[in-house]
């Protein structure tokens, strides 16, 4: 932390404001600049309250250079973070490391006959989760608001029924009750800083997929999965689903970025929703094949069996069919990536 | 609602759409152009769900000409909405139309001494409501939370002593109960798409001050408002805090021009945050001074005793000192535009 | 383009305009609405200039529905354009289509020796043109400028030795003469918007590599592009290199659904900098790959024998090690999307 | 600036990096952190080139903690700056400091009579400049593009029939000599970047107003002013024309925190214009109004005669009636804001 004083600062003030850092048991070096005088501090990672520093009247502005996140910091804990869903009478599914999860469903639960028969479909085709939502957050109040309560007992029908784990998002901590049975509680985009929440789901051991705040930095996303994890539960897995910014020709920007640059700074898992990035079925496809080109450890895809009758975000969603073939493009996209990284890094390289 | 129509679309296709739209009583006119088909759909400021139309097979694209909120919107009622707070033994707190009013306060109750203190020098200074903050809602778990429910106590053990009624943050609907005595629940730009919390809201009378969110459009922000006054609750007043933009020198970008257009597009007040959108006590006081001069209906301003001592937001804190002159400057520039609105409107402009 | 009209417009008011769209020969369709008046006006994909229209006194907004560009419209020109560079002795480089062009080179053309050198090693590792800077455009005035006229000297040295195509970027229409023998013209992120440029270019034969402005919408960008084409030079190579957008992690934010949705809008090729896009090394190699699995025509990536040396934009530079790495992946890559769209988009999909 | 070090570095190459600072004259501390090593660099505000430091192999990233511009920094020039554009047998007209200028006329010159009839009225109104645009940069090829020459002409006949000093913009270098005989430059927001423009600025002792790019940082701003001011001309006026974000209720989102953030920072006067930044003629009164109140130094305001039939910007456009009651309000308001800071700050502050 880079602590930068004001000019015109006397002696006196000068001071007291070491004694105050003294105080709060902070190492610290003085750095004399020409025209200013600031002040080093080291925190390392640690959860040091820069708002405390901002506040002296002798501050000028304050620099964070260490990163604002502990348990999300790959610095504190090296090995990547393999999260495991347990599946009955199999072996678990896994996110992170080397491994790869297609997660798909329809954007809302709609009724019982819809899930079953989406969810038999999609697990012959690749898909080893199932989404679907059931309480529904939606900018209008005039949209469709999601089945609620009874959507979970649909979505844990079509679990019994084909042995998929389900996951679907959580929009208030009342609810949590009924999450038991589902096996992976997503928090949306809107709820990414509902620390609340957060701090109730790091109480539990059950995975929770943090979608990223569609306004939120990579830094605060961090420290969003900071809030669970510190809590004690280890099992949070990230997932990109672009970002807002002035073009308008898709919904969102997917900020594809945020797969290396969260790898390289996290432990954690990092997956990518493609239909909420980009708003259009027909650019589905081609972000998903960048996804997993770009490392991303799994991606998560709105299938609907009827787009045009879905009760929400048709526009972005595919087929069945285009799902099919979505999925054997990406594992073949997939696979020669692997290659790549395992024969090429090591052969050619050594050439130079 | 404008729909384009996906091109090679066949009469059939096109029969089948127009017999929904039928089907659906919506009143529309067919545009036939040199390369396209569209159809203007007639909907008004009806809550018409587009995502429907949206997702159907032969639409291209969807634009909504009309607004997608109905309350708050002005055209569906016209007069402006002047929201009262009561106060003991006085008369009510008015904020919208012509009446304008200045909210300061702590950004969080530290102690009972520290908000009974500044409550009564504010109340002195010009204050017309106290804020604090109990339940914090921080970006870093490692930053101080807030005190909760006996920062609750605090608050209204100033409010007793000095008549100022207050207003104050709510985190989540489970806090609701505690804020009964509390005269103006916040819901803050975090919370602004908590839909379930809005519904919530929308079932009381008490007034709401909403936050606009800090990547919220004003459009979304109208529609959140939506929530609550379509619940039966007209009493909401707009907040604007600064949007997230790529600008770094201030913490936000406020955007001063919501002032006019919200007061174009809605009936609802709409006052002003410039410490949260500048995010530094040096740029608060001409932050403030232009609010009054774009014409918001009031200003809530983070006030101090010892800014280098707050236990959050330090840096854009201003002293009651600070306070006294910016409420005095703001008062004198509110007097010339209401002498400018009523004198020269009609004086000069008859000469052209 | 529809054209909200205001509320309260009387018939003499509504009577005037009808009769000015009819002098304008515009073909339009009146739409009657329960609020409010529009019209919606045929022109499809024509230059119509919707400033006019927006300014008269009874229009409330205009919204374009058809997109503001014509010649780069693939609506107009449904065949992908494939620009042809010539090479001497042997086949033209192709980029569009289902060609696919690496383009490489230092930021900065240093010194003859050195862009000579990396000239030789590149073209043994896969890239078809060389890329260098010879005047750079910098956000200080304090940071080395380029060789200037000295560096095109050493670039076609390069070329003479190699026979590697050479693209550099113009600053200004005065250097138009330097660039003879420049086989392919840059026109920069910061003047995407030079009009002025852009039209003499549109004078030219020569291939025209138009960067996407940091803060162009991509309508903004097929607009610019337009420029270029109508004038009757159809030779325009789309690139993007990311947005800015409040996220910091990256140097800019790279919208990779640009690929898909260029492809989508227009018939011109579009190939990627990922250099630029990220701002560092380590990133671009991941992002190169979701480029090419995007369905990108090329990428354009800074390669420099010693980064720690180069005089800019060094830190996101890779060496011709790291670069022979990424070009090898980039193939097997591109050689298993090759493999994905021909097999599975025929033999899966028949399935549903 | 701040240079944070790779993890892991060994001895030998920490040595080597000494020595590189140590060779570069540079005074430098070492920093020791728990989990990494850092090197703060005192260079003040110098021109020191990062991307030099940023490149080097051991370096993990770097952050300026100082300003990135010298010219226009006030510490390096702590009194205002006031521009003075002379008047033939008359005071000069100044900007910056304390005094205010208003600077109105049509976005585009479209004719003599046009442009010498509006000038007539503004200059009983309370203009002191005349705007006019001769040379315009649009974004479609296919709307207007401006008189060019002609339009010089006309203008500077404006000039001679008025005596306002007159402001135009320049599109390119090769424009320069046909404005030997224009009072002030102006460098439009897609030049703001265009350095070899601002270099040939920086040769004459003309002023220019520098408006600032759409999507520019308030860093990048005075970098680029310092390019004219490090060529030797004094004369820059810079003007806040709003920034591009992900808000679409407006054209721009005026950014008014930079008056305030530009005057801490800069000695140079900063006018707003709030035409561009709104881009409706309805918002443009109140946004004049709070340019005022923020302590800008001056207004660039849009009229035509005729919105309904302007060439260009018809939308933003206010009429000369609209702009007699706006000058009027913002000299009401002006003096109000004068007084304010003279009197209140002294006496009020006291009593705390």
């Amino acid at each position: 932390v880079i602590v930068t004083l004001k000019p015109h600062v006397t002696e006196k003030q000068y001071g007291d404001f070491m004694s105050r850092l003294r105080d709060m048991k902070l190492r610290f070096y003085e750095i004399d600049d020409l025209h200013s005088r600031s002040v080093s501090i080291v925190c390392g990672i640690s959860g040091l309250d820069t708002d405390m520093i901002r506040a002296m009247e002798i501050v000028e502005d304050v620099k964070r250079i260490d990163e604002p996140y502990k348990a999300a910091n790959r610095k504190c804990h090296p090995a990547d973070t393999v999260v495991e869903i347990p599946v009955a009478g199999s072996d678990p599914v896994k996110i992170g490391g080397g491994h790869f999860c297609m997660i798909a469903g329809p954007c809302s639960v709609e009724s019982e006959g819809q899930i079953i028969g989406i969810a038999e479909k999609l697990k012959t085709l690749g898909a080893r989760i199932l989404r679907g939502g059931v309480f529904k957050l939606r900018s209008s109040p005039y949209s469709f608001q999601g089945l609620g309560t009874e959507g979970i007992g649909f979505l844990l029908k079509a679990k019994a029924q084909t042995g998929l784990p389900v996951v679907t998002e959580i929009a208030d901590i009342s609810q949590l009750p009924e999450f038991e049975k589902i096996d992976v509680i997503q928090v949306g985009t809107r709820n990414m800083q509902n620390f609340l929440l957060l701090k109730e789901l790091g109480k539990l051991q059950k995975p929770v997929l943090l979608k990223r705040g569609a306004s939120s930095t990579i830094d605060e996303w961090l420290m969003a999965a900071d809030y669970i994890l510190s809590g004690g539960n280890g099992n949070v897995i990230l997932c990109e689903r672009g970002i807002r910014t002035f073009e308008t020709a898709t919904r969102n920007t997917l900020d594809i970025a945020a797969v290396p640059v969260v790898k390289d700074f996290s432990h954690l898992p990092v997956i990518v929703d493609p239909s909420h990035a980009t708003g259009y079925a027909k650019y589905v496809e081609s972000m998903s094949l960048a996804s997993v080109a770009a490392g991303a450890h799994g991606l998560i895809i709105e299938v609907h069996d009827n787009p045009e009758a879905a009760l929400s975000d048709g526009q972005q969603s595919i087929t069945p069919g285009e799902f099919a073939v979505l999925s054997k493009k990406a594992e073949i996209l997939r696979k020669a990536k692997v290659l790549a990284d395992s024969d090429v890094t090591g052969g050619i390289q050594n050439g130079f």
